[in-house]
C-alpha cells in the first residue's frame, strides 16, 4: 500500500483501500480514427489522510517515450458510489460518477469539458476491477463524432 | 529547473520555462464564508518532453496537516496565450484561459464544473507572476452565491 509512513487512511475511503498502491503493466488501445497501439503504464492511487483518493496515470510507448498522462481525485459518496474528477493534458476535463461494488468501480461521465483547442470528447466510461494485486480496466470514449466505443484495456500489477 | 536527466523541453512550451521547478513558500486565504487562514505550499511545474506543462499544488496548515491539493496541465496556444485545465479533490474542474506576458500568466475560467456533491463554484481567476526565483500568485473565486472575490495570495521560492 502507499504512505506506510504517512497519515492514516480517512475512514470515509477505507472501503476504497483496494485501489491504493503503485500499479504497473501493459495496455492496448483502439479507436476508429487511429491505429491500434500498445503501451506500458504506471498508475498510482494514493491518499493524504483526507477523504479522497488521488490518481495519477502515466503511460509510455513501448519504446519508452511518454504517451499519455492524466490525474485526478476519487470522492466517496457513501460506501457504494463515487465521483471521479480528472484532467488530461489534451485539454479534457472529465467528471465521472458510478458504483463501488466490492473491489470494482463502474463509472460513466456526467460531464466532459474541453478547452478551446481540445478535440471533442463527449462521453466516457471507465471500469476498474481489482483482484488481489491485479488491476484491470476498460475505458470507452465517444469522441470526434464517434459514439461510445471501446478505447483502452490494461492489466496492471501492484508494486 | 526540473528534469535535469529527463527529456528536452518541447519547443512549444520553451517560453513557459520560467514556470518550471519546485516552488515552496507561504500563502494566505480569505473568503466571506470562512475565517482567514495561512498556509505553506509546495507547487511543482514540470514537463515530460511533450507540449504541455504539468502542475501539482499541495498546501498545508501551519501545523503540517494537509490542506489543499490540485493538479492539472497548462497548454500553450501560440506564444501569448495558454489554456489551463485542472481538477480539485473538492469535486471541482476548472478550464481557464488567458495570456502569457513575459513571465506572467493572467487567467480566467471559461468553464467551472462541479461533481454532484461539490460546493458551487462558478468562476475563478488566477494570476501568476515569476520574478527570478520568486513566484507570486493571486486567486479569486465566485462560489456559494458570492461574486468573484479575492481568495488566495502566496509567494513561493524556487528550490
Amino acid at each position: 500500500m502507499t504512505n506506510p509512513a504517512g497519515p492514516p487512511l480517512a475512514p470515509e475511503v477505507a472501503h476504497l483501500s483496494f485501489l491504493l498502491g503503485t500499479w504497473r503493466g501493459k495496455g492496448s488501445g483502439t479507436y476508429p480514427t487511429i491505429e491500434n497501439f500498445d503501451y506500458t503504464e504506471e498508475t498510482v492511487f494514493g491518499h493524504v489522510g483526507k477523504p479522497f483518493i488521488t490518481f495519477v496515470q502515466k503511460t509510455k510507448h513501448l519504446d519508452g517515450a511518454p504517451l499519455h498522462t492524466e490525474s485526478g481525485y476519487i470522492r466517496p459518496v457513501g460506501t457504494d458510489r463515487v465521483e471521479f474528477v480528472l484532467s488530461i493534458p489534451s485539454g479534457i476535463l472529465e467528471s465521472l460518477e458510478g458504483t463501488v461494488s466490492g473491489t470494482a468501480l463502474d463509472l460513466a461521465s456526467i460531464h466532459v469539458l474541453g478547452s478551446s483547442t481540445a478535440k471533442s470528447v463527449t462521453a466516457t466510461t471507465r471500469a476498474y476491477i481489482v483482484d488481489g494485486d491485479t488491476l484491470s480496466y476498460d475505458v470507452s470514449m465517444a469522441a470526434v463524432d464517434h459514439p461510445l466505443t471501446h478505447h483502452l484495456h490494461a492489466e496492471l500489477h501492484r508494486a
